[in-house]
């Protein structure tokens, strides 16, 4: 196996947007290659079979979803209340809309895994991990709510955000921010 | 065009079996021909095109999803309260999980609409009539809560379903009747 890690990386990259553009039937390893610009037959250099590809994008897609350590730190700086968690989740829900490209692609992998089980596992420990993370830093840093708080959110920060790239007009005038306000308020007990 | 109605809805359930087996891009005439057991060539007689067949494709979707109004006439009929509303939602997810290839073709149809204008003003069109309809039964029968709680419980069940149906074990024991009644729970006012 190739072993550049920059080029395994840009290979990665234009997975994702092949993914989001074609779905997962469209992820072979000549559109990859075409995609990121590179001599057809590098990524079967890179990536022993579609299974190892479609596994390593799911990592990358979740590398790119999640902000640096320190910007977390930040964010959760002010003291913990209702008001700071609209904020963010409005934060995060503009980070996801930036990386529209792996967002969509998570989704298309989240349809592949249903028939693909091995992709269905990894899907599942990455999630699962993101989630527990989630429900750590919540109940950490003293916000309102329990776990359960958090698992709502995620189900229906999901949902929102999957009609916002899909079906943007659904909710006629009201934007992302204004639906993510209402869904915190209601869902975040008060301080 | 041919005009056997019979015929053409067996061909449109035989779509729907594809996309939610093969993707979006799976979703061609021969396939749907194949999946149907009818001659190569019958579906190019039923469907000028395929944004045509994709179109008839979400419309069938939405009336598999649909109850028959007399069964929601039923289910209402007791006091209104949360309980209800758990029950009601319950009810709505088992059905959603029976017609599994159904939802699964649904969310197959959202990411193609990415790509595809008129399939988004279509879908776009069907989500916010089954909307507007839920908001409108929710708040007819003086269930305890208003719009934004129906929107709300659209978001979450969205979010839980797509767990449910690609990664099932992500919440652990907790199955999708807890889960809802969770949800429920915490959104839904007490009466």
């Amino acid at each position: 196996m190739a072993r550049n890690p920059e080029r395994r990386t840009a290979l990665l990259d234009a997975a994702i947007e092949v993914l989001a553009d074609e779905g997962a039937r469209g992820l072979t390893f000549r559109a990859v290659d075409a995609r990121a610009g590179v001599p057809t037959g590098t990524s079967s250099n890179y990536f022993t079979d579609r299974d190892q590809l479609l596994s390593q994008v799911g990592d990358r897609i979740f590398v790119r979803l999640t902000p640096e350590p320190g910007a977390i730190g930040t964010a959760m700086r002010p003291a913990p209340s209702r008001e700071l968690m609209v904020e963010l989740m409005r934060r995060l829900a503009r980070r996801m809309a930036a990386e529209r490209t792996c967002y969509l692609g998570l989704f298309e992998l989240r349809l592949e895994a249903v028939r693909r089980p091995e992709l269905r596992t990894q899907l599942t420990r990455v999630l699962r991990s993101d989630l527990d993370e989630n429900v750590r830093l919540h109940l950490d840093s003293g916000m309102p709510g329990d776990a359960d708080t958090v698992r709502l959110l995620y189900f229906a920060l999901t949902g929102l955000l999957l009609d916002h790239f899909t079906v943007p007009g659904l909710h006629g005038e009201r934007d992302l921010d204004d639906l993510i306000e209402t869904v915190v308020n209601r869902v975040v007990p008060e301080v």
